[in-house]
């Protein structure tokens, strides 16, 4: 009888005591702003009899179908995104812009105290706005979002990232942040958001607003919707920064962990698309029918000099500004890493909390940005000023604020005006006098400490912009100390500025470059671009993490690097496997079925063929949980245990086994079978993954990594050494390769010397 | 006894009589011209006893040394390669300027016949230079190398690719080539040239000449080499086209087929270097000290234009030019291949024949530039242009040839001159006028033919130059063709037309669209060249595949793609197993050793320990044949079968097992045993690779491919389902996933409709 054995196949531990422990690190994460569960992605393509039947079955029209839908959604995301990313400019841009056109014609008319109190207030009402909606309705869409979109490319699936809420409140929210004047960007959320879009059209719309198109539900498999959401990540860049191939590169560099030649060019597909929307949407705002926008947004900074010319006399200059570029850049990752510990700290006494904060640093933000311009002092209008001087308005170099007639506030040029128009500023050239040593030292170290205490606010914020406006003005400052000493203009140091500070914060070398490129449409700088990022990321390397892996770490997202930490190669596989491990048989009693799922909450199973249907205990393949699910609400259950026949399975369709939306899954308790049912069959074989990527137990821990994570699984089955054993002695799953697990399992290897060298020598690779 | 089962375990045939058969497609390919034996790299990392203890050995300061001798060397690279492509350039301008001075000279002299001698004459001679000296001095390096490069990075290792020799007759070759006014390339062999330059950098000389530094010693594995072999190719192409980020993503997207993050970051720092010493170098000749160079070389086109604004009108020329370039581009393909079938099997008949062919390409392509101009009818000069007409002596854009004073040659202007010089003159802009559609078009189709008749000769070769000058000439005819049309000019039209026939060819996207901005130096031209590359590489994966792979695949190269081909989904791993199995216990005798050794040509063994060891048959690991060799060498035998001890283990140094450089490797033959060494016994277990990668047979063919290729993997293990079974019952190499393989073994597979499908939807995904 196949079930003779049952009770004992179930829940026979087959690893010493030691590992009975069942692993429970980091089985959660913090989302956006909340706490949740996370589970893993399936990317292996479960090749079972059913769906090879399935593939079989489908047409040439089906196929040919799919592909097309691939590019028309690739399309559809470059459309979309760059529609959000250009409304979102043009919110952002007229928000900020009628406040600040208000605060500036009152304090022309003299009235501080007025233009102080509607300033604040608006900006408190901004950000109150922003947080509330955040933290009560989509938690999720709080911070950048890059940490989350990049774990879900590692293989981390959290709820609620990608639901149509969390995308309208990201979208929402951040407009409305970036316009309270936090010291927060736009390009981080604009990559949620794009993956978001991504995701949502990937999965055919939203179940739950009843919002789903049946055309669309073509990619029922993580791996499309991993493609996609790449898609997605690379155009929320290209749309941020009008950088297409800076989206494709920083989707290559920073967000993905697997990658495809294919995937590149669909990439690239939809970036272009993103350009060419936003070519055009522009071209209809320079003449002026978009209110405030067309003068400053979108920033796009053409710092194109013919005289770019440098000698080697500006190298060491350059080779300064990179390593103390990387100090600063590794000290930022380090001070918020430390303010976001505390911010979590805080957040856990409840939502009124995370509120309260974000309203006190939007006063806080609001005193620093109105009160520090009085500190400078008022700097004579330039005779051979290019514009307007002082401006009365928003944008443009020269500031009135507090001065009299014919004189400007440098101070509050850069502080006190939206931080896409204070970069242009920065980045512009032959402005070397036009700002003095004070100002621009006063404004960096502002932007400094303001973006690192900003950021953690629970509000959609992005880091890139503030790490941007802060290097600038550090390469601004720099390049004033030198003077005369260097032959490149101030506009040029700010740009190798924030150059070496996005090296020494994000770490990425050629996205960077090309973002930055694409932004000043200056190819002539790039060698002096591209050594300021080396030297920097060099530098900064040596001290911390890149600041997406110190969020994602501070996250608890369980990600997966592509390479193995040292003390792996002592640690075989069985060192690590825990226990209990349950099995099914082939054929297995809906009863045991319903047990084992409502006892565990694994998600993936090992079918093994018990004596009746094969001489010895054989390994057939891995089942899914969801799958199983599937086929205990269809109930096609069989009286006695035989094999299925082609007629149960002509019964399903291959859609009823299509994965799920994102965070959502079908749950063992909504099952509700009879007693009779419980004493029926199950025929497994036909729907489990016959090729299930094995290891065998006495593999180096270090290599199973490396398979895992290349090959991209979710279960790794564990076969034993020696042939009198059970075919499957383990699964290894992405938990198990976590350093606090193994660490735990195993304190005496964190003691070697492998771990210190690590730390040590942090560039090792 | 161990030994007992020796002669069974040796040679039993564990597969059906089918899979008797040994696999023996392409383990030759044709390397540059001559066909050579080929193997494949070790990439994964043997983890044995032996090498973990020399690792745990190392002391920080080897560690250090190691990490810091990889940067330098890419360093090195970097800075050597440029030194190369700048002589390169030199070398070609200097030489064919010369010529072209010398030549223009007497036909402004009215000595047209002597003119066409002195052209014709000095062509053949450097022809016959550069085609003698490869095909007897160094096959391999004829040709543009790039396939060859792309294999070894896919892991197939040919002799003698990245010899001294080679290099050296690959740098001296292509200049002597390209100076020959045949329509070739330069990019191809600076491709090879870098790969050349890392490699023997990275195996710390040439072993052959003597020229070996044993400070480079550090990188004695495949991992090591392969990294820097993709920063000598990007740096070929940053070198070749002053485009250091286009470089990375030509490595990135062409060449590599494994990708680290750590090696973006060192592969941009060699582009880097090379970026910034060509712009010293090309500082210095600014001033005149470099003979004719300076005012051509090194192609950069300047086609900067302030207005180069376009709307919505602009999209359907645009459109058009990509559709009719990505046709041409794979009916350009289609050609190369068939006449590269051909010019195979002339080959065949001697090296004679390679030098007469090239001989008679060289007098025909002579003939050609010299005679067509006469078909141009005289254009009389333009009374506002900007440089002096018509241009006396080598660049420009006005070529006297034989019309009277006042007038200029426009075909000649493009025909008779270097194709750098040819394609700044299409690409350059407010030239609307200047040629004349007929010239145009005689060159567009002289160079579309030309090119593909040159590409195939003994001599190093390349294309990248002759499809943008193809593809330059054939926008410039679209763009005069639309006229007043369209609002572009005819510059910028070129430019498209070369991305259009880029995208046909090669089929890149990002970094050909990357070189083409770095080259042009426009980044408003993106969008549209995104649309043009798109457009046309979508229209020509609908006809065949891009050009490097058609080449590899002419070659014989056993390149492994990272997709399944749909039948393999269909097979099981067992049914492709090809037999006989040699395995080795796991303390073996001498004898059997190098009986098996002589008798096979495997490169890996299973190590099983057979009962005396353990009480089943299980298997340890697997020994690689470059290790036994090392170990016979050394001649460290026990006479009884006993274990090893550390005694013996500290006998051997990690340097005795690295890898030899490309292309070599010791023979059995060489080692010579006495009768009483071949009666002892050696210990496998400390030197056999503990972990080795594992499937098991009834896996299906498509994962296991998943597995081998994203893994790197060189022998994979197959272990049976059963556990009655001898715990490997085969081994999975390289060729056994190659289409001829499998298909000799299936033939019905072939027949079924996936075969089909696959050919007509290529671009499916």
């Amino acid at each position: 009888m196949p079930n003779s054995t049952t009770e004992d196949s179930v829940a026979v531990p087959l690893l010493p005591s030691l590992r009975r422990a069942t692993n429970s690190t980091s089985q959660v994460a913090i989302v956006g702003a909340n706490v949740c569960p996370i589970e893993s992605l399936d990317y292996e393509i479960a090749e079972n009899d059913f769906f090879k039947q399935d593939w079989r079955g489908r047409s040439k029209v089906e196929i040919f179908q799919y592909v097309f839908m691939k590019w028309l959604l690739c399309f559809c995301i470059g459309i979309i995104v760059s529609l959000i990313g250009f409304a979102n400019n043009l919110a952002v841009e007229n928000l900020a812009g009628v406040k600040f056109v208000v605060t500036s014609n009152m304090m022309i008319a003299g009235r501080f105290a007025m233009g102080f109190v509607v300033f604040s207030v608006t900006n408190l009402i901004l950000t109150l706005f922003a947080s509330v909606i955040t933290a009560f309705v989509a938690p999720a869409a709080a911070g950048s979002g890059i940490p989350e979109v990049k774990a879900y490319l590692n293989g981390v699936d959290a709820p609620e990232i990608f639901s149509l809420r969390t995308l309208i409140i990201k979208i929402i929210g951040n407009i409305s942040a970036v316009s309270a004047s936090l010291l927060i960007g736009k390009a981080g959320p604009m990559v949620h958001t794009g993956a978001c879009v991504a995701s949502i059209l990937g999965q055919g719309g939203s179940k739950r607003y009843r919002l789903t198109w049946r055309w669309l539900r073509f990619f029922k498999n993580d791996r499309d919707r991993r493609d996609l959401v790449t898609c997605g990540a690379a155009a929320g860049i290209a749309a941020s920064f009008r950088a297409p191939v800076g989206g494709v590169l920083f989707a290559l560099e920073e967000m993905s962990s697997w990658w495809r030649s294919a995937l590149l060019w669909r990439i690239f597909f939809s970036t272009a698309v993103v350009a060419i929307v936003l070519r055009a949407l522009i071209d209809v705002c320079l003449s002026g029918k978009c209110g405030l926008f067309g003068k400053g947004g979108l920033i796009m900074f053409d710092v194109y000099s013919e005289n770019a010319s440098y000698h080697l006399g500006d190298v060491l200059p350059v080779l300064l500004l990179g390593v103390v570029g990387g100090i600063l850049g590794s000290l930022y990752n380090f001070l918020l890493d430390k303010v976001l510990r505390a911010y979590n700290y805080i957040y856990e006494k409840g939502v009124t909390w995370k509120i309260l904060l974000a309203c006190a640093i939007s006063i806080f933000t609001s005193c620093l940005l109105f009160g520090l311009p009085f500190l400078a002092s008022c700097q004579p209008c330039p005779v051979d000023a290019l514009e307007e001087c002082p401006t009365i308005g928003r944008s443009g170099n020269f500031k009135k604020y507090q001065c009299p007639p014919g004189h400007y506030n440098d101070l509050a040029s850069l502080i006190f005006n939206t931080n896409d128009d204070a970069i242009k500023n920065l980045f512009s050239k032959n402005t070397d006098f036009e700002f003095h040593y004070f100002s621009v030292l006063v404004f960096f170290v502002t932007c400094f400490f303001l973006s690192i205490f900003s950021y953690g606010i629970v509000a959609p914020a992005g880091l890139f912009v503030p790490v941007i406006v802060t290097g600038a003005s550090y390469g601004r400052f720099v390049g004033m100390l030198l003077g005369s000493n260097s032959n490149l203009n101030h506009g040029l140091f700010a740009v190798l500025g924030a150059a070496s500070f996005l090296g020494g914060t994000m770490r990425m070398t050629v996205s960077t470059c090309v973002i930055l490129l694409e932004l000043t449409n200056n190819l002539l700088l790039l060698p002096m671009m591209m050594v300021v990022l080396l030297i920097s990321k060099t530098v900064a390397d040596g001290f911390n993490a890149n600041i997406y892996n110190l969020i994602m770490k501070l996250k608890g997202f369980p990600y997966l690097y592509s390479h193995a930490e040292p003390y792996m190669r002592q640690l075989l596989v069985g060192d690590v496997v825990t226990g209990p491990l349950q099995v099914f048989n082939g054929i297995e009693k809906v009863e045991t079925i319903v047990h084992v799922l409502k006892t565990t909450n694994h998600n993936g199973f090992p079918v093994v063929d018990g004596p009746p249907l094969a001489a010895a205990p054989v390994l057939h393949g891995l089942i899914l949980r969801a799958h199983i699910l599937t086929l205990l609400k269809k109930r096609v259950f069989m009286p006695s245990p035989v094999a299925c026949d082609s007629n149960t399975l002509s019964q399903f369709k291959a859609e009823e086994f299509a994965k799920k939306g994102s965070g959502r899954s079908d749950k063992i308790e909504d099952v509700e079978l009879s007693e009779e049912e419980l004493n029926m069959y199950l025929d497994l074989h036909p729907f489990s993954n016959a090729s299930p990527y094995t290891v065998v137990e006495t593999m180096s821990l270090a290599k199973a990594l490396i398979l895992f994570r290349e090959v991209g699984i979710r279960h790794l089955l564990v076969i034993p050494k020696t042939s009198n054993r059970p075919p499957v002695v383990g699964i290894l799953t992405r938990h198990d390769f976590m350093p606090e697990h193994i660490l735990g399992l195993h304190p005496s290897v964190s003691r070697s010397k492998w771990k210190r060298l690590r730390i040590r020598l942090p560039f090792f690779s």
